[in-house]
C-alpha cells in the first residue's frame, strides 16, 4: 500500500515566505484566517489526505465505476470517505460564509486541495466540480436559485456538474446544440447529450446539480447565443425537500486511461418529455458565465499536476530508499546499495523534487494574487494582481499539467521494471495525469490563451503584464547575484530571462502580422514562461534560505531547499533556449508543410 | 478501427539513401538480397502488418492474457495470427541458411520488424525473443543442442525465452541464485524463480525453449558464477519428437500497464525435482554471452520505440485530418476547419513524424553497420563498424524509446478528450512505449554504458569512436553550409554538434576523477547524442533530397523530407544547449542534497 506524507513544511515554506500569507490573512473577509487556525486546517487536512483518501486511491484505479440502467456505483469506499468529507465540513471550506461556508482564502485552499489531490485525485474531482458550480451560480443565479441550491451544496449534501462538451463541440463551445425551451412557468425544457461529464452520475449524494449550457430557440448562432441553466438531478420542492426525478440520464461512462475511480459521464438530457432547468442569469450570456469561472477552474487543474507530481515523488523515493541494487560508481566498499546511492536514480528524484517544488510555489504565489485581486481594498493592487492571474493562469495550468506528466513517467522510470506493473501503483499517477493537459482547455489552448488575449491582446497595453513580470524577475536576478551564494543561481535564472524577453518581443511583433507562426510558437511560450517564473520562485526560495541560514537558522529544510533551487537552475532553467529558438527560428518549419504531404 | 499504413517510401529512402543497403546487398553472405527479392518482402511484410497483426492489437490490449493453472491463454486471433506468421515463413527471415533461415541482412530485418511491431508490439516480442534465443544458441550451444533445437526455433514452431531476471537481479545480475545441480547423464537439474519472462507460457507453439541463467554448486559470487541453460518446457525425444513435460510452471502472469497482448510469466523452475537443462557452451560464462545478443536485443527494443511513434504519429494523424473544430488563427474565412490546420496541432504532428523520420534513420544506419561489422571482407571495415555499432546500440536504445513515450502522449495530446478514452485506441501506444525505457537496461543503464564502456573506457582509445563521429558530422555540416537551402540547417547542426563536443570532453576529463558527476550526466549525454546524430541523418537525408530535386526530380516525399529535417533541426536540435549545460554545470546540484533530505 502506497503511502502519503503531506509535504506541509514545504507547504508551509511556500505559503508563508513566498505567497505571503501573512498579508492574504489581513485582507477585508479573511481575518478569520488566523496562524492557529491554518495550522489546524492544515494539519487536519492533511490527515484525512493520509488516512481516509490515499488508501482509497487504488481502489478506485482497480475497481472503477459500475453504470447500470443509468445507476452509477463508485467504488468501495468511496461513498463512506465522501460522507465523512461533508460531515467534516471540508467541503464548505473556500465557500461564501453566507451559504455556510468558512471563506477561506484561495491560496490555503489550494494547499488543502493539494493534499487531498495527492492522495485520491479521482474522488477530488468531485467537490471541485461542485465548487465550480457554487461560484458560477454565486456569481450569476438569482436569489431564488442560490438559495434553493447554494446550502446544500456548500454543504456537500448534493454536488455540482458542468456539462459543456458535446461530440461535436469539445474545444469549440460555438457548436453546441443543446436545446433550451421555454415555459409558461418561467422553466425550460432542456434535451440534448453532453459528453465527458466529470462526476456527471454517482451514488454519493442524494442530489446532483447539473450546469448545463444549450441554446434559446431564439438564440443567435455561435458562442453569442448560449445559455446557462440548472437541471437537478431531482427537482427541489418549495420546501427545499427532494421531489420528482427530472428527465436526464447517465447513458454510460467512458472506459478511460486513468482517474477509473471518478465516473465520466455521457448525460441524456430530456429523452421522454424534456428536463425541466431553471435559467442562470441572462439568456446567451452562458459561455460568460462559464469563463468567469475559468481562472479558478484551471487553476485547479494546475494544481492536480502539483498533486500528482508530489505523490508520484513520494512513491518513487520510497522505492529508491528500498530497493537494493549494484554497486555505485565509484564506490570503493564493493557493496551494493540503495538506489538512491546511484546518480542517475538521484538525477530524477532531484528532477521530480524540484520541479514539484517549483510548480507549487508558482501555483500558490498566483493564488495569492486572486486573493489579492478578490478582496485588497486597494483598487489598483486588485487591478495589477488580477492582470498578474490573468497572465499566469494559462502558464501555471499548462505548464504544471504538462510537467506533471513527465514527472509521473520519470517515477515509473525509477521503479524499473516493477514500475510496469500495475499493483505497484507507480503507473496510475502517468495514467491519471495524461487528462490535465486537455481537461479544462488542452495546452495548445491554453498557450493561444497565452500569447493573445494574456499578452498581444492584452486590454491595459500589449505585454504590458509579461513585460512588468519580467522587471520583477530581472530585479530578482540582481539581488541574487550580490550573494556569492546565490550567484550561479542568479547567473542561469538571468540567460533563461533573456529568452523570455526576445520570446515575448517576438511574440509582440509577430502575432498580428503572422498569426499562425505566433500560434505555431504558442506552447513553447507557455512552456519557457512556466520554465522561467517557476526558476523565479525557486531563486526567491533561495534567497530566503539562504537569508535564514545566515542568520543562524540550523533548519536542514532551508539546505534542502538551496539544493532543488540550484539543480532548477542549472537543470530546468537551461531549457528555455531551445524554447526560444524553436519560437524564433521554428514557425517556418511547423507551417510549410503541405497538409497533403504529413 | 485503427488502421496501420507501413511507411514503405520513407522505409525504402532509409535503407537505400542513407543506410548503404546496396552496399549491404554486395556483403557475403547477402547476395541473394536483390533489389526485386527485397522489394517483395517489403510488400508482402507490409501487408501481414497491416491485414494480420494491426487488427489484433487493440484486442491483445483489451483482453490480454488469461492464466490458468499454469495454463496461459492468448487473445482471439492470436494463435492463429501466429500460425500464419510461421506458415509464410516469416520467423525464419533473419536466421542462419544453415537451420532453415532465410539469411537477410539485420538492416532489412530491422524494417520488415519495425512494421510488424507498429501493427502488434505485443505479438511481436514472441518472435523477437525467439529470435534472440537463436542467436545465443547458435553462437555459444554444442552442435547436438544447435541440431535439436535451432531447426524448429528458425522455423517458429517453438518458441524463446530469456530468463534474466529474479526479485532481487534486475538491473545487477551478480544476484542470481538459480541453481544448476548437474547429473550423471550430463544434464543438470535447475531450480529457482524468474520474474518478468515475457512470452515466458502461452498457447501458440507447441514447445518453449527457455534460456535460463543458473549458477553451478561451486560456482564463484558475482557475475562470473553464472551459467547459461537450454531448458525446454517438453524434453526433446532423440528422434526429435517432443517427450516428457519438463519441471517448469508459469505461477503466474503479470497485470502490466501496457503489452497485454504478451505475457509477461513468473517462471517457476523445479518445484518437484528440479528442471532438466542443458549446459550452453562453458560453465560460468553465461552472462557474457547473454552479453554477446545484447546489441542485437538493444537495437530491437530501440526499434520498438520507432514502431510505436509511427503508429501513435499516423493513429493521430487520422484523427487531426477529421476532427473538424475552431477557425484556424489567422483564417479569414470564418469556417471551421479540421484540426490539422490549427498551428499547435500542426506543431505536434511536425514533431511526431520528424523524430519518428530521425529515429528510424538512426536505427537503420546502425543496423546497417551491424551487417558490416558482421560480414564485410575488410576487417579494417569490420572494426570500425563494430566500434560504431557499440558506440550507437545505447544511444539508439535509450533515445528511440524515450523519445517514443513524448511521442506516443502527443498522439494522446492531439486526439484532445477522446485521447483519454480506451476506445480511441491512442492511449495503448503510451502505455506500451512504457515499458520500451525499461526492459533491456534501463535508459539509466544505457546511459552508463554509454559514458564508460563506449566512451571513456573505449578499448581503442578513450573516446576514439565519438570524436570519429564528431569528425564525420562536422563535414556534413561543412558541405550543407555550401548549400543556401541548405546552410540553415548546416548552422543548427554545427551547434548542436559544438554542444556534444563540449559534453564529450567534458566526459572524457570527469569520468575517472569525478566517477559519481560523469554518471549524473550520463542520460543527458545519450540523449544529447541522439538528438545530434538523429540531426546527421536528416540532415544527410535533407542534402539528398535537395540533391535529387535539383537534379529534376518532382516526388513530393522528397520535399516533405526537407520540410521534417528543418524541423528537427530547428525544434530538436536547440535541445542540446540545455543537455549541454545540464551536463558540464549541473552534476553538483544532482548529488549534493543529503540522502536523508529528500
Amino acid at each position: 500500500m502506497s503511502t502519503y506524507i503531506p509535504p506541509i513544511r514545504d507547504m508551509r515554506f511556500v505559503l508563508n515566505e513566498l505567497a505571503g500569507f501573512q498579508s492574504i490573512a489581513q485582507l477585508p473577509g479573511y481575518e478569520e484566517s488566523t496562524p492557529d487556525l491554518v495550522e489546524a486546517i492544515m494539519d487536519e487536512a492533511g490527515k484525512f489526505a493520509a488516512e481516509v483518501l490515499a488508501p482509497l486511491n487504488m481502489q478506485g484505479d482497480l475497481q472503477g465505476c459500475q453504470c447500470k440502467d443509468g445507476v452509477v456505483t463508485t467504488a468501495d469506499g468511496f461513498r463512506d470517505a465522501y460522507q465523512l468529507f461533508v460531515e467534516t465540513g471540508w467541503n464548505a471550506l473556500p465557500c461564501d460564509v453566507a451559504y455556510g461556508g468558512q471563506g477561506q482564502p484561495t491560496v490555503l485552499t489550494a494547499a488543502v486541495h493539494e493534499m487531498w489531490k495527492s492522495a485520491n485525485l479521482a474522488f477530488m474531482l468531485c467537490p471541485m466540480l461542485t465548487l465550480g458550480a457554487i461560484e458560477a451560480l454565486r456569481h450569476h443565479a438569482s436569489e431564488e436559485i442560490k438559495n434553493i441550491y447554494l446550502p446544500n451544496m456548500v454543504e456537500g449534501k448534493w454536488t455540482g456538474t458542468m456539462n459543456l462538451t458535446e461530440p461535436q463541440a469539445g474545444s469549440d463551445l460555438s457548436q453546441i446544440r443543446s436545446k433550451a425551451v421555454p415555459q409558461a412557468d418561467g422553466t425550460y425544457l432542456i434535451t440534448g447529450t453532453k459528453i465527458f461529464i466529470t462526476w456527471g452520475e454517482h451514488d454519493m449524494a442524494e442530489n446532483i446539480v447539473h450546469l448545463v449550457l444549450a441554446r434559446l430557440p431564439d438564440a443567435p448562432a455561435g458562442v453569442k447565443g448560449i445559455s446557462l441553466f440548472v437541471v437537478p438531478k431531482f427537482l427541489v420542492n418549495s420546501d427545499g425537500s427532494l421531489g420528482a426525478r427530472n428527465d436526464l440520464i447517465c447513458a454510460s461512462i467512458e472506459h478511460k486511461m486513468g482517474i477509473h475511480g471518478s465516473a465520466t459521464a455521457v448525460m441524456a438530457y430530456g429523452e421522454k418529455v424534456g428536463a425541466t432547468g431553471y435559467l442562470v442569469g441572462e439568456a446567451n450570456k452562458g459561455l460568460g458565465y462559464m469563463f468567469t469561472m475559468m481562472n479558478h477552474a484551471r487553476l485547479n487543474v494546475g494544481l492536480e499536476g502539483v498533486a500528482l507530481a508530489e505523490r508520484a515523488y513520494q512513491h518513487a523515493l520510497a522505492y529508491a530508499r528500498e530497493r537494493v541494487q549494484s554497486v555505485p560508481a565509484g564506490d570503493k566498499s564493493g557493496v551494493a546499495k540503495t538506489i538512491i546511492h546511484h546518480a542517475d536514480v538521484r538525477r530524477m528524484l532531484m528532477d521530480m523534487k524540484s520541479r514539484t517544488e517549483a510548480m507549487r510555489a508558482l501555483l500558490y504565489w498566483t493564488a495569492a494574487q486572486m486573493d489579492h485581486a478578490n478582496n485588497n481594498p486597494d483598487a489598483a493592487i486588485r487591478q495589477s494582481a488580477q492582470a498578474t492571474v490573468d497572465f499566469m493562469i494559462p502558464v501555471v495550468k499548462g505548464w504544471c499539467t504538462e510537467s506533471s506528466i513527465e514527472i509521473a513517467s520519470i517515477g515509473i522510470q525509477i521503479h524499473g521494471g516493477v514500475g510496469f506493473i500495475e499493483e505497484t501503483g507507480a503507473s496510475q499517477y502517468l495514467r491519471d495525469a495524461r487528462i490535465t493537459t486537455i481537461y479544462e482547455g488542452t495546452t495548445g489552448i491554453q498557450g493561444n490563451d497565452l500569447i493573445g488575449r494574456k499578452l498581444a491582446k492584452e486590454k491595459i497595453g500589449a505585454g504590458a503584464t509579461a513585460k512588468a513580470l519580467q522587471q520583477q524577475i530581472r530585479v530578482c536576478v540582481e539581488e541574487l547575484s550580490k550573494d556569492k551564494n546565490l550567484s550561479i543561481i542568479a547567473q542561469q535564472l538571468g540567460v533563461a530571462l533573456s529568452d523570455m524577453e526576445t520570446a515575448t518581443e517576438w511574440m509582440l511583433e509577430n502575432y498580428d502580422s503572422n498569426p499562425q507562426a505566433a500560434h505555431a510558437g504558442a506552447v513553447s511560450y507557455l512552456l519557457l514562461t512556466g520554465i522561467v517564473t517557476g526558476g523565479w520562485q525557486m531563486a526567491r526560495a533561495a534567497q530566503i534560505a539562504q537569508r535564514q541560514i545566515d542568520a543562524g537558522s540550523q533548519d536542514t529544510f532551508l539546505q534542502a531547499k538551496l539544493a532543488t533551487a540550484r539543480y532548477f537552475a542549472a537543470h530546468q532553467l537551461p531549457k528555455t533556449m531551445g524554447y526560444c529558438s524553436a519560437i524564433t527560428e521554428g514557425s517556418d518549419a511547423v507551417l510549410s508543410l503541405d497538409e497533403s504531404l504529413f
